[in-house]
């Protein structure tokens, strides 16, 4: 029997495990930042009316441009977008493949500043570009002053920023955003996979596009949009950008239901957005359990919340899923992740964390 | 305006336009080799009702291993193929790029013997593998002797074998598979991706797999199996491959929609294949028709038609359009391509060929 070692593997590939979180038959799952809340009857309904209204031309290929869930996308962010300045790919991980092949590639180097999601540095390598770690403040803030200076020194050809950040909660100020486009030589990347959680008033990166041609904001449907498993990931930058895309993107990469269920999302927007006030509300409260419980956590625009810290982690994480709650081991090694589900599976979480204090801690 | 040219674009990007024929809304559509028969109210019911079914739970990512479909598409291949040896991307694009990030890439090499598929240069390009373009002989076909010896002489990565060849219309004969397989010292990839036209008795590369731990044999839902527009692409080869490839996929880059839909296609596959003795008779009645007339056209184990010879290929194309009928311009300077389409499409192909024969020729 062939094994992996025995194939013409890339060298750097060796050695490696498959990237992602356990996908475990769980009670009460908190683990990847779903968002806990299904959608409605009707909303399934218009999802099987839209299938079968364009399933029987399923034969034909999609439309290579996805224009018209272009048009939607650019009608929900606002700011005067147009469907020329928004791209959208399977997931936001394809997405910022897309970026990275554009471009970073051989001889390019890309900069994020960590803990951040480990993907933007995954899918830098899986592109063969070098990946630069800069570093973030012990509140898992950025320092402006050392960011701007990594930045120079490195002169990265693609910066990545995360607000909020994953795995850490942490949003940036947007004046920071707007020293990082100054500084940085190359393309910068605002991942706004959280945006809508970020606590009220909280400017997106949107805003600066009007003055940043290489700027990217990038967003999904995963979260916030509770969509996670339509796997619709955009962004929105100047036409030019969508245009370098353009030279990536595998031809029809975006399949005919793709694009139909994510315009039914997009049409659906109030009831999909709807629940994200009672999530972050729930957020707010967990926060303030933990550190009630004498844990660390931190400060969280996001869905989830970083706590801890805990000596073993791994034996916290083993010991809640015993109980049926599945959060995430991630980020620094003393912290966990914990995703906001509803109102129920936030009080088994809290019920199996206070057990686990009392049997482990 | 920011231009293109002012983007920090990687220089190998420079100067070139998006891949893809021309999307027109066009009476007859015979340009990307799509099947031409939609899928039966039966089946679009049946598809409605699998979304409906999954719809709430949307907000959940997807199987990340898509093992459900993979151990479909193993039964629907044959071959005592179970799901460890399957893998499914978005399209077959998706899954070559993956293949080529896993076993090419910076310091290594692709090669194909052309005319063929155009994506297999187009993708190692992207993802930065060299590109070596092998010949074909004046009938399409590949000679044993010469192909081998292009393989020692270049000793590539990666060979990409078509089969039947796109734009040609070429089946290999297997005894030259195996050649290939003994000669190369890397994978090898057979694109079968109009495998289910192929004249009756043209055996599978699939049988090859037992004895060939680095073949790849890459199989598709856009073309016979009539469901472009879902975006399924997917391979058999060694479980060690398949872990090769869960390397750099992307996490989670199937939809739950996408799985669900192909799932759907392959329990309906008795309809969906129905077709294809019909499309390959209006073939094999396409290609005499053209040699009536006096054109050349190519031997074609596929769902299309290469077909020539014209000094203004462009001129012909572009009258053909006028009259509502597209075809490819694709393939040597002075041929084109003709998609197979219902016996309705190629009677009005006929008719605006023998009008332009005698307007423009």
């Amino acid at each position: 029997m062939t094994s992996l070692s025995d194939l013409p593997l890339r060298d750097d590939l060796r050695g490696l495990t498959p990237y992602g979180a356990p996908q475990l038959d769980v009670a009460v799952r908190l683990n990847t930042n779903e968002n806990p809340y299904g959608p409605s009857a009707e909303l399934v309904a218009d999802l099987a009316s839209a299938v079968s209204g364009m399933a029987a031309e399923l034969n034909r290929y999609p439309d290579r441009d996805a224009t018209a869930l272009r048009t939607d996308l650019a009608a929900y962010l606002g700011h005067d977008l147009i469907a020329g300045q928004v791209w959208a790919a399977n997931g936001s991980n394809e997405v910022l493949q897309q970026i990275l092949q554009a471009f970073g590639g051989p001889g390019r180097t890309a900069m994020g500043f960590e803990p951040s999601y480990s993907m933007h540095s995954i899918i830098a390598r899986s592109v063969f570009t070098e990946w630069i770690s800069g570093a973030r403040e012990a509140d898992f803030g950025l320092d402006p002053d050392k960011t701007v200076a990594a930045i120079e020194e490195h002169r990265p050809d693609v910066v990545f920023l995360t607000s909020p950040n994953n795995p850490t909660g942490t949003a940036l100020e947007i004046d920071v955003i707007k020293r990082v486009l100054r500084a940085a030589p190359g393309m910068v990347v605002v991942d706004e996979a959280y945006f809508e959680f970020a606590r009220t008033g909280t400017p997106s990166a949107l805003t600066l596009l009007p003055d940043h041609p290489r700027l990217i904001v990038t967003r999904t449907m995963s979260k916030a949009f509770a969509m996670a498993g339509t796997r619709l990931g955009y962004l929105a930058a100047a036409p030019a950008v969508v245009e370098a895309l353009l030279l990536v993107r595998l031809p029809y990469h975006l399949s005919s239901l793709t694009q139909a269920a994510a315009r039914v999302a997009v049409a659906h927007r109030a009831e999909l957005l709807g629940m994200v006030d009672e999530l972050r509300a729930e957020r707010d409260a967990t926060v303030d359990w933990l550190r009630g419980r004498g844990l660390e956590a931190a400060d969280s625009d996001a869905n989830f919340v970083l706590y801890g810290r805990f000596a073993d982690r791994r034996a916290v994480w083993e010991a809640l899923l015993a109980k049926g709650v599945l959060v995430r081991e991630v980020g620094p090694p003393e912290w966990l992740r914990v995703s906001i589900g509803t109102g129920d599976e936030m009080a088994a979480f809290r019920a199996a964390t206070q057990a686990v204090m009392e049997e482990v801690l």
